[in-house]
């Protein structure tokens, strides 16, 4: 990284992207301006931000009130909008009228008109030449500089800077810099909080109070139909006296200066967001934090969220020498995965990561199948949060499960902060019950990986378990069968809503089950865990059930053929001609066909067999994965993004790394290449997660700690790939790690066993230890 | 009968209950007068008003928005309420928000507070004695009749009667009648017209002028949401001024007499209702009906009323000899079936008889499959509109068809009066697909008891080749299988989501296609037939592909047990304990399960298999009914009011008396026996059609006419019957049946054969036939 330049008054004046690390906007198109609102909103888990153009544009009302209805959100179209304002608070959430609990975008707080010589600054309007709009990764600013034209002339050169501050997490900050490079101009600022806004379409305020003061304090407080307060805060600094003016839903201060040649404006807004969760006085709060941050000052703020980005990027960074485009992909979305971490157990990330109104805010399985393992290897310590949401949550699932007739723990598909089913489709909510497996599987990833048996014990045991008794009660036995059943089930291909034992349902069941048995087993010798099982009333003879059903539990097979079915029914589906069904293959098969014909069709919309081999990878030999991808990848239609980045890490195994670096780039695509824009409704979570497992678990070949005691890793590096070099925490242990195409270099920072190719050597602390 | 007693001024003082002929009411219980108001509802088929209160019950807002959200209706729970205004013309719809479009709940015509020496009338709070309020079948009038003690030992006697005329068919009648027993009294009466309605809680006023004049005029115009009229008016009479009170969406006159002995108050309210269904000017339309009314008089006006149902039920009644609490419910249930026939190809028969929100006023299968036969077979001028509905909206059926890539037509699971699928929850709105099947036996029954050719050329023929060449494109070929397959349906049991290969929709698929081949055969002899088919480019190769189709789909039957299975995965269904899910038997199943449990066990919602035998009962031995009735019966819960009457029929036709009695029992107890309750969100259409069916197929064993040339009857007549006296349309020729427990006499109109217990003869018209 370059030296940091802080400038006291105008902080980013000498700003420019930096390659590999910056996410650029080439040229500003209204068309995709909500792609990049999201993939460059700020945030620090706690408060995200999309990066609306504080200016506006015309014509783009963000109060307009709409009915979402309920439905297959992967086949959505979502209302054409110019831009989406968006500030959300995970675990902030409210009722909406159809979709049930849903996390509540709050007061836009970032609004700023900008005027000069009477001309509104409009991105889409207004003369703008040598652009550069860019999300920093390395400390999460955003910026936009660019030389405005006016008329007769003139001149301006804008810059706009923002962030989300990462330690004083209340806090976002924007800086408004205008000089003169040409003549000189009246520049009129008109910062405002806008409380005016929606969440899908839903105007979710009881009251909402603005408030202004002539000495540049912006103040907002919300309240929900739900009773829960928000409250926003702002503070401008570089003007002297601004005007008030106060509507029903948004305050606007405005000041003029004169910008001239060597006499720039430069404004800063601070802003502070507080809710209920935070206290039962968020204003107090956010008044605060506020005052925290005034006091620090620009330089010093920014130093703060420098330093903790890069402390950040030290232990998590993998870097990837020969292939940038996927180096700086790579690096969005491990930015993206913290960025939207919200470091609490109350909340979570949504699977559009805190940052759209599409997911609701919710909790589904991408937390746990494909966001966390990043942070399990990466930042275990903002693992923890997300694997504990689980037992927060538990007593949810435990109601859910007893509600319908079962014993332990049912998580639900769609959860809220308090693990209440949210999913208003019954296919998704009622059937895709392998949720509360891979949430087991989740807590038992992250103990396996980190050795945290104070965890265990105090949280997770009692997940696994619970989840295990739910599995007893809900398989069924049928007459004349040796085997215990999981029937109609949807199973990860959402494209087959009703399925009687779904291979991945039943592996992950059964996988549940013994893992049950196994921590009961180890609770011998273990006072804490032992104290669980007493608290859970865990009989000899439960366990032994377990024991019995993880065997039991049908996992089709078809030994003739070395096949796995994807479920005892898959092959009364009637076979589908994509020729005629899908013809244009731009877009979704699932939006060229009705549901009812995508129902009874084998058309997946994702992995599914082959998901249950990738998180299983040890378990399945070569000719029974191969056998697998050739069966079901013909019928995939990866309508789900969470679909080729499996795709790519069963093809790295096999050995076809054309395929695998075919997959690979479409899973890169999303989001993060600078030719697709796909996020406008918000980033991809399981897909950035993904990314990352792709690389590590895909090209780097490492086994998940929940297969195996040793690091293991099979390193496939893609073609033009010359060498990754990156770090992993491993039952404590940090383990950084140099892959190259002909040798591995190891070198912990605590001695331990390390598995490359399948030579094993035990590699001392502190040393690069050599695989050839 | 009883000798007509029609006075001028008073024209019902002398009414009381008629045995056999009166729905009663024995006093008034507020919590069930929603049920009463539906038992008791008033109409010309055209106009349908619930026998609400026209005085009112006090905190009884009709104005009370709600969301009533898409889900399971048979397991829904709705909002109590102590009354529900319903005014509705069939075919008057408007879009609800979430539900689609639905039938419009009209202003309240019917309104009139009544007060007395200040003292205001109100059934739960006024001191009220020799109470009666029936519905008098005859004639279609509702009577309410009391004597109403007021304070200081006022006594008046109170008679409210009302009826919509079945031939002027735009017209209600109302009359209030107030005498003096005891004292005097000064009474005020206020009529009024309210549109602050809503229908499932949705306001679908854009705008409502309400007017009045001080001559006992008032008019009520409303437009809905989406631009469709309805006029409201309504005249005066008794009192010669009144008093104006307008609010935005009602409209009140006022008048006040001295009532004292044999200075009676009458007051009549004549109300006229027009949308623009009826003509683009509707106003002129209600005005030119009110106005022919008025100039008729009250006596003629009823006179009419009365031998207009007078002439219907000289046609349609069913006498039975032994059995007067059978007698009374299929006479109401007959009465219902006349009252909410709309008598035009533009609108149908609700589920809940065009009298209740409950089921938006669209058109299900109950229409051909419960309601239709009764038409059919007694009345067949009214069956004809009911079977034309569907020519239609046949352009609604084969667009639905292509938009899901099929060829020909596909009906909606809820029709509304284009033919869209309204249906918002796709279990049912996308499985359902035998829908499209009976709506073409419908056509078919229609043309083969009627003999109308001219209709089966000019409608029924097109609807059953295009429901034909629906099934040609909707089957599918597996790998391996020799049969055609329908995948991922439900079928009548809702309980079982997507079945493959459900034995009632394979049937009546092959079915429609068998028919439509034999069709596309009859045409060569009739020119008109042969016009549709070129119109409609009939090929010979296709009705070959037709045939084979027809052999070829599969309807799953396990020889060995001699039993049809319901679907070719119902063994895989999970067995459920009854005894441990079921423990409150006076309530649904479905309401005590789980829906994810409910969609993968063998609990049957309705009769399926046994549905599917009782349709075409000449096709099945005892023996496979014998061995369906034993396999389905223990697990069907009967959830659905359509399915204990096909048990009822089963049953009778295994000769098993005493079975087919209880479940006829049963289905009798659905809305029509004074001891049960189930009316309040309407009548349940399908059932009152099926008790006619139980009678008719079930204890005479008539057999459906598409089964038959021969007018066919093996009689089973319950132990308590007598005997039974009715007629029926066979072939356009009508035949008297008087059916004796050791013989039966038929006498056609016309001479044609007959077979009853087996044996055939020619019958002569006009003279009785006996069959020992």
């Amino acid at each position: 990284m370059k030296q940091l330049v802080v400038k006291p008054g105008n902080v980013f004046s000498a700003s420019v992207p930096e390659a590999g690390w910056s996410l650029c906007a080439p040229h500003f198109q209204e068309q995709h301006n909500k792609h990049f609102e999201s993939l460059f909103a700020i945030g620090s888990g706690s408060l995200n931000l999309r990066a609306a153009l504080p200016e506006g544009l015309a014509d783009d009302p963000q109060n307009v009130t709409y009915m979402r209805m309920p439905g297959n959100v992967t086949l959505e179209k979502f209302k054409p909008a110019k831009s989406k304002w968006g500030t959300y608070v995970p675990g902030f959430t409210d009722r909406h009228p159809l979709l049930n609990e849903e996390m509540v975008n709050l007061p836009f707080p970032l609004g700023c008109v900008i005027e000069a010589n009477g001309e509104r600054l409009d991105m889409e309007r207004s003369t703008v030449r040598a652009f550069a709009y860019w999300l920093d990764l390395r400390d999460g600013v955003v910026h936009r500089t660019f030389e405005w034209q006016l008329a007769r002339g003139v001149v301006l050169r804008v810059g706009i800077h923002m962030y989300v501050h990462l330690v004083q997490r209340h806090i976002a900050w924007q800086q408004f810099a205008i000089e003169a490079v040409r003549g000189a101009a009246t520049v009129r600022l008109t910062p405002f909080l806008d409380g005016d806004v929606r969440t899908n379409g839903y105007d979710h305020w009881q009251t909402c109070t603005p408030a202004g003061t002539p000495h540049g304090a912006l103040s907002m407080q919300v309240r929900t139909h739900g009773g829960k307060d928000a409250v926003v805060l702002a503070q401008l600094q570089g003007l002297p006296r601004w005007q008030v003016r106060t509507g029903a839903r948004a305050v606007h201060l405005s000041a003029t200066a004169r910008v001239t040649a060597g006499a720039p404006l430069v404004c800063t807004k601070h802003i502070a967001i507080a809710t209920t969760l935070d206290g039962p006085q968020p204003s107090r709060i956010a008044q605060e934090a506020l005052a925290k941050a005034l006091r620090a000052g620009d330089a010093p703020l920014y130093l703060e969220q420098r330093l903790a980005w890069a402390a950040l990027w030290s232990r998590m960074d993998v870097q990837i020498d020969g292939d940038a485009a996927t180096q700086l992909a790579l690096r969005g979305a491990m930015y993206h995965l913290v960025r939207a971490n919200p470091r609490t157990p109350h909340a979570g990330i949504d699977p559009k990561m805190n940052c759209g109104d599409a997911y609701w805010g919710r909790i589904f399985w991408d937390t746990e199948m494909f966001v966390a393992p990043f942070f399990v290897y990466a930042l275990p310590e903002l693992a923890r949060p997300l694997a504990e949401f689980r037992h927060v949550t538990l007593a949810g699932a435990r109601q859910r499960a007893a509600a319908e007739g079962y014993c332990g723990a049912r998580y639900p598909w769609e959860s809220d902060m308090q693990g209440n089913e949210n999913c208003p489709s019954f296919q998704y909510g009622d059937h895709e019950v392998h949720i509360s497996s891979d949430v087991a599987l989740g807590q038992w990833h992250y103990v396996c990986a980190t050795g945290d048996t104070q965890y265990l014990a105090a949280r997770a045991a009692e997940i696994i378990i619970e989840v295990a008794r739910y599995w007893v009660t809900r398989v069924e036995y049928l007459p004349g069968s040796p085997h215990a059943h999981i029937l109609c089930v949807m199973g990860p291909d959402e494209y087959m809503h009703a399925a009687d034992d779904n291979a991945y349902t039943n592996y992950l069941a059964r996988e549940v089950l013994a893992v049950a048995a196994e921590i009961v087993n180890d609770a011998c010798g273990n006072a804490a865990l032992a104290a669980v099982m007493k608290k859970l009333r865990v009989a000899p003879a439960e366990v032994r059930a377990w024991r019995t059903l993880a065997k039991n539990i049908l996992v089709p097979y078809d030994a003739k053929r070395k096949l796995y079915l994807q479920s005892t029914d898959f092959e009364n589906k009637a076979p589908v001609d994509f020729k005629k069904f899908w013809r244009d293959r731009s877009k979704c098969f699932g939006t060229q066909v009705s549901q009812e014909r995508l129902y009874r069709v084998r058309a997946l919309k994702q992995a599914d067999v082959l998901m249950m081999m990738q998180l299983f990878c040890t378990r399945f030999t070569d000719e029974q994965v191969r056998a697998a991808l050739d069966f079901y990848e013909p019928c995939t239609t990866h309508d789900s993004s969470l679909s080729v980045s499996t795709h790519a890490m069963i093809a790295a195994r096999l050995g076809d790394q054309r395929k695998a670096w075919d997959y690979f780039k479409r899973a890169r695509a999303i989001d993060f290449m600078p030719d697709t824009f796909t996020a406008a409704e918000g980033i991809h979570a399981a897909n950035a997660g993904a990314l990352w497992q792709c690389v590590m678990f895909g090209f780097l070949g490492l086994q998940p700690a929940y297969l195996t005691e040793t690091l293991t890793l099979t390193p496939r590096l893609p073609a033009a790939w010359r060498a990754v070099c990156c770090s992993v925490m491993w039952h404590g242990a940090r383990v950084a790690l140099a892959v190259h195409k002909s040798y591995v270099e190891v070198t912990p920072d605590r001695a331990l066993c390390v598995c490359i190719n399948g030579v094993t050597k035990r590699c001392p602390a502190g040393t690069a230890t050599r695989f050839d």
